[in-house]
């Protein structure tokens, strides 16, 4: 395998392996349990699985793979922090988005080649592209990677 | 600037970010708040300032970059979980120790060249290597970079 394809390939394996780890530890957790705060006066998991599932879900925008399926989501769980009073879907349901915003991520990377995760995310210009080459998918993917590890991390403490 | 390049420096930026986001957070917390459990219970953050400086020293021997500087924090922040009884280094030499490392990785990074990362790691033999080419270098990078993550996202909750 060639080097480029080599490194979009360790990139998108350490995306699934961390999706695999939450999708487990969410299945662990009882909706009780996800009800808590990681620490005290912090962040509940029922808010951060709501925030990864928002934050995920626009991948669909951010890398160009077309419509999302909940933008409902982004004023409670990334424009509102946690306890703001504003409704929330149920836990119920919040698990079967994640699951399903993550599915078809999966199906929508798929078909991705790997020449195309260095072309430009959506919310840089062609311009500013020129000039910032690194302002590509592939810096998209491997910043959700690291923004899904550090939240995982603080779920993990909810067990 | 060519993709596999490219695609190096995405994953050592995402690593400079992480180690300078820690360092501002180590810097911003006092020896008595890192000396609290993240959540009760779990982990301190003098255990996760050790831990994330023996993984991180550690990386001189999996990546064949030379001898490692802190071999002696093994057995306190690896081998054994934290409240183990173990005798510990005072925070303040910890604190060095973790800018030590990190200066001495940065310094050891900036001499490898990008194919150089796509060579196998210390760790697999170069028969597994030959089946495993993913297995190398930059792969280890990328995955100590998202263990920075998950435990930054725990350590900030001690703020």
């Amino acid at each position: 395998m060639e080097q480029t394809q080599l490194a979009v390939k360790l990139v998108l394996n350490a995306w699934e392996n961390h999706i695999k780890r939450a999708d487990l530890l969410f299945g662990m957790l009882s909706d009780e349990q996800l009800q808590r705060e990681i620490s005290p006066g912090k962040n509940t998991g029922v808010y951060l699985l709501g925030h990864l599932t928002a934050i995920h879900d626009a991948l669909f925008d951010i890398l160009g793979l077309g419509e999302r399926s909940y933008t409902t989501l982004d004023n409670t769980f990334i424009k509102t922090p946690d306890k703001s009073g504003l409704e929330m879907p149920s836990v119920e349901f919040l698990r079967k988005y994640w699951l399903d915003v993550n599915v078809k991520l999966k199906e929508a990377f798929s078909k991705i080649q790997p020449s195309q995760w260095f072309e430009r995310h959506m919310h840089v210009s062609d311009e500013d592209f020129q000039k910032e080459p690194h302002r590509n998918k592939l810096n998209v993917l491997i910043s959700r990677t690291n923004h899904l590890a550090y939240h995982w991390g603080q779920l993990i403490l909810l067990k």
